[in-house]
Order: C-alpha cells, then sequence, then structure tokens
C-alpha cells in the first residue's frame, strides 16, 4: 500500500507542529474514552502526552506511554517523528482540568462541561478570537503546520458537534469495539439542549455541545497564514465542518487509514459531504516487529496527537516509509 | 547623540520578541512600584502591556495605557516597534496573580512571594528548567530573540538577588525620585532569611528573594541556540549575575540611556562588574513632540516591557532614529 495517499503538492523549508490539548468532561462517562487507564485518568492523558514529547518521558507521576492492553499511546509516534524531523513541536492548552508540567501556549479556556447537563464552553467565541492570536503568531514562527489534537472523549464532542450542523456523520474511537449507543444516547441528550436556529451559529453550537479544542483549531486556522494541515480524524472533521459553516478556508486533513478503515464511523464520506481532502496514512504497522503497534492494524487507538499528521509530514520532508516505521518502532521499543 | 551605543555585529533574518510577564508581591507594598494607578492595580501592568501589543489596545478592563501623571507605558513604544519591524511577540507568562486575556506561553508558575516573610518563588529550579524547554522551542522559530520582561516592583528583587550574590548593586526605578531607602529596607529583611552559602547556588537565592521572571529568562537563554539580546534595565543585570553564577553564557542586555543616566542606580559600574555588554539606546524623546515622551528623559518610567531592546531591534533591522521616533510618537498620541 503506499504510504500516504494522496500525496499533497505541499512543501516547505520551515514546517512546524503544534498540538492542541485539551478535556472534556464526557470522557469520565465510563465506556467514553479509550485514551488513559480510567475513566478519571483520562483527564490527564493529553497533558502527559505533551510531557512524553517534549520530554522523552512522562515525569510528573507514575504513568506508562501505553493503553491497559500494551498499544503504545499515539504520542510516542508523534514524539519519534519529531526527532525524525528535528521539530521542536508547541502545544496549545486549549482547556485542561490541570495545569500540565511543561510549558504551553495557554488560551486561559476551561475544561469542557458535560453537554448533557450545561453549556460545554462558555468561552467558544474567546477562544476562537484567542486562537487567531496564536495563529498570528505560528505564522511568523513556520511556513507550514501541522495542527493536531489531544482530547480524550473528543469523538462524543465531534459527534454533537457534526449533528447539530446537520451533518449525517457517525465517529470514530479509539476502542476497537467503538461504544456507538453511549455515544448516540449522549448526543441525543446533548442536543435536545441545542436553542432552535443554532446550526446556523458554528460558535454556539460549539458552545453548547463542543470542547474547548474545536474553537482555539478553528481560530488558529483563521489566523495562521502559511500551509496548514489539521492533524487528526473525525474530531478534525468536525473543526472542518464549524470552519466551512464560518467561511473560514478549508486545510487538508491527514489521519490514518486506521481511521478511515474503522467501519462503525464514516470518514470518507464525512469528509467528501463537508468538502474537505483528508490525506491517509498507511503506516504499515503490521509489518513494523512491534505487537503493540499491529495492534493499530486491529483498530485499536487508530489515531491521536496528530500522529497521523506527524507521519504524514515525516514522509513530505523527504524521509522513507522504511526509515519512518523503524524510528517508530525503536522508540516505541525505549518505552516498552 | 548616536542612537544605540555601541552598535554590535549583530544580523538576523527571523528576529523574534518575547516578553515574559510575572508578578512579585512586593509591588503593592505602597511606594514600591510605580508601574500602575495604585499599588493593588500593579499586579495586572504585566498582562494588561501584553493586551496592548498583542491587540492594539486593552479590552479586558477599562485602563489608559499611561501613568497617573501622563507618562505612556513603555509597553506602547514595544508596541510600536513591533508594528514598524513586522513582528508578532510572544509573552511567556512565568507567573502572573490572574490569568490575563491573551495567549501566553505559560509555565505555570504562580506570582513571586513578598521576599521578607516567605520563599519568594518556591518553584525556582522548575521555572528554570521549564524556560530551557521554551528557549529551544523559541529556537526552531527565530535566529534573534529579544526577550524583554515586565514585572511591577522586579527592581526591589533584582536588588536582593544582586546583593545575595555578592554585588554593589543600586538598581533603577520607575519613579523619578527612586525608594532607595524603602528598597534598602525590604532587601535587608529579605536577605536575613537567606540560608548561609546561598550566594553559590543561583537558583536557591531566586528561590529565597528573587521573582518568577529570573529564572524563566535565565532558562530561556540557557535553552536557546540562536543570538539573543537580554532587554531591560538592572532587573536583566540581576539575570546576567544569576546566568554568570550558573556558567550559562552571557547574552548582551540592551536598555534606555535613562537607566544608563540614573544616578540613584549604578547599571553601567554593575554590568562591567558581571563582565556583561549593555547596549544603550537614546531615542531623542526630548525632540518627539510628545509631552509624556519627553518625561521619560526627566527619569520617569526609564524603561520597561522590553522597549530599550525593541528599539535596539528596530534600529539594528535597519530603520532610522527619525522613522523609530517618528512611530512611537504617533503610536503614543494614538492612545493619548
Amino acid at each position: 500500500m503506499p504510504f500516504l495517499t494522496p500525496v499533497p503538492d505541499i512543501s516547505a523549508t520551515r514546517p512546524a507542529f503544534c498540538g492542541i490539548l485539551a478535556n472534556t468532561l464526557l470522557s469520565i462517562v465510563p465506556g467514553i474514552s479509550g485514551a488513559g487507564p480510567s475513566p478519571e485518568a483520562t483527564l490527564l492523558t493529553p497533558a502527559l502526552d505533551a510531557e512524553l514529547i517534549l520530554q522523552g518521558a512522562i515525569t510528573s507521576v507514575p504513568a506508562k506511554p501505553n493503553t491497559p492492553t500494551g498499544c503504545p499511546t499515539p504520542a510516542v509516534i508523534t514524539r519519534a517523528m519529531m526527532d525524525l524531523v528535528g521539530i521542536t513541536p508547541v502545544f496549545v492548552n486549549a482547556g485542561l482540568a490541570r495545569p500540565p508540567a511543561v510549558p504551553c501556549i495557554d488560551v486561559y479556556g476551561a475544561a469542557g462541561n458535560d453537554p448533557r447537563t450545561s453549556d460545554a464552553v462558555p468561552l467558544a467565541a474567546a477562544l476562537y478570537e484567542r486562537g487567531k492570536l496564536v495563529g498570528q503568531y505560528l505564522s511568523g514562527a513556520s511556513d507550514l503546520l501541522v495542527l493536531g489534537e489531544s482530547v480524550p472523549g473528543g469523538t462524543t464532542t465531534a459527534l454533537c458537534v457534526l449533528r447539530a450542523l446537520g451533518y449525517p456523520a457517525r465517529v470514530s474511537s479509539s476502542f476497537v469495539d467503538n461504544p456507538v449507543p453511549l455515544k448516540e444516547e449522549i448526543c441525543k441528550a446533548a442536543l435536545a439542549r441545542l436553542p432552535a436556529g443554532s446550526a446556523g451559529d458554528p460558535l454556539a453550537v460549539v458552545r453548547c455541545t463542543g470542547d474547548p479544542m474545536m474553537p482555539v483549531a478553528a481560530g488558529i486556522t483563521a489566523g495562521y497564514s502559511g500551509t496548514l494541515i489539521l492533524a487528526g480524524g473525525t474530531q478534525m472533521l468536525a473543526v472542518c465542518a464549524i470552519l466551512k459553516a464560518l467561511g473560514v478556508r478549508l486545510p487538508p486533513v491527514a489521519t490514518t487509514c486506521y481511521v478511515r478503515d474503522d467501519r462503525s464511523a464514516n470518514a470518507p464520506d464525512l469528509a467528501a459531504r463537508i468538502g474537505v481532502q483528508v490525506l491517509y496514512v498507511d503506516p504499515g504497522f503490521e509489518d513494523a516487529g512491534h505487537a503493540g503497534l499491529a495492534r493499530y492494524c486491529l483498530g485499536e487507538v487508530k489515531e491521536g496527537m496528530g500522529a497521523g499528521g506527524a507521519m504524514a509530514l515525516a514522509y513530505l520532508q523527504g524521509h522513507s516509509p522504511a526509515a519512518i516505521r523503524e524510528k517508530i518502532a525503536g522508540t516505541v521499543g525505549a518505552y516498552s
């Protein structure tokens, strides 16, 4: 299989990677998120991912960068790619339950609330404006920006936002068995709170039913002047739906073939409806010689912390699929 | 008078400006700081400076960017210079009493405590490490970094740290009449708390008697790989004293001639003792046609938010003294 499909016409002399970190309190609903050893612990995952990528190790708490079943966190893949292409990434704290132990560009948001019971992101409009300022700053620092995210529970807020904006969406999951009935139940309850006519006001939709990553990602896209790639699966497609409704440019999305091939979701159909180009990376983890990576091919984890986009970036910067696989396997091995 | 003395051999294709924001609770001691309309209000000044520079206006609270006597805040000068050279600056929140309304790189510190009664910066060592990570990130984004600061009350913490490290320091002030006896009294009380032998451990000195800007500025200097200019007066000389004691390179300092000419302080002597080169900017405000700017020449405000370094940067980027003065006067006029 080709490594990247399609191969876009993108070249960059000063590429950068930015990861947006956020929480939604939906991630502590049992069964919603596989991004952590327990529902409560999913709140820590974005900040620990950032620690791992920036420092090479998680030092603030005793935690392993693996799922309970031994699958490496996608942040390890992102770390490996940053090392390979020689980029120091930057993280944006869009709204975390607890402060991280590494520096982040902070937009002074807050963790997203449960959209079934209250407005999820009361600051949505302000976070969009602050995202624009971040995008303007990053414009001076790079000519290509790969923008990833880490939001446990974020596929469920993506489902809410996509449905509220009128798309027949089915979203992906970090679980092999996507908890579709639970997500549908939450989505139904969240959408029942949506004021009539909200579909025409994407930031109102985010305020009611989204998560803090969304307005910040949309704002960065609006404020950034260079070439942009949104790195993520159905969560980034929700950001694209917001951008389209706002009348902002639609950058391409890069994600893994595991998201494309998730039959419980409809990423390719959704992308076509929104009108966004998706670049799919097939990293060939079945041949990487690591049991945990091979589980990605069985539908576990699939994507996260911009791992798909980070691999696409390494490929676009001239690294061979074999060198990319080798670097990832070596990095994963060092944490095992 | 020449605009910049001496003119360093510095050229850059990708210059950047970073402003470090912090509070010390010393600024609410009446008479210590002129950086705000009241002692309590000085706690807000760094974040409002950042708002002014990034947005062109203070929108989060009703506040004027002037001293009570009508002197423009130095942040207006920095804003004018960013506009002139076409740079979007970035701010680092090293420890503020309240969260700012604009995005900052946050190192998750806290406002500095009163060094007379408790450790001023308990996280000093961690902030130094996090500063290094910020410096590493900024290395990929620029080849010249002008690093400024905004810390009301910071000349008093600078006095404490310089004295603790063995220098016969006298520090500058934003007041025309430097409150030297009050600063000496605070310094004496703070140094009485210093454990014996601390002079050999600069981060212990910062922990006991400094402010959060200091370890972050030192860390950024240690982590940054390009050309660096520390933009500030006696506060940046305190950072240089820390760097020297840590064995880290000593970058040049850029500040205004108003700091050099402050007879209540000894900036040139101090710089010579530390062994750091200081670039002095004489912006010629007596001829700028603005009464508030002319007050700088009488010794009011003098420096702040890297204003001296920002003017030096504009000059090094090829802008004439006349163009620099005109831009500042025009920007100040727009806020009057």
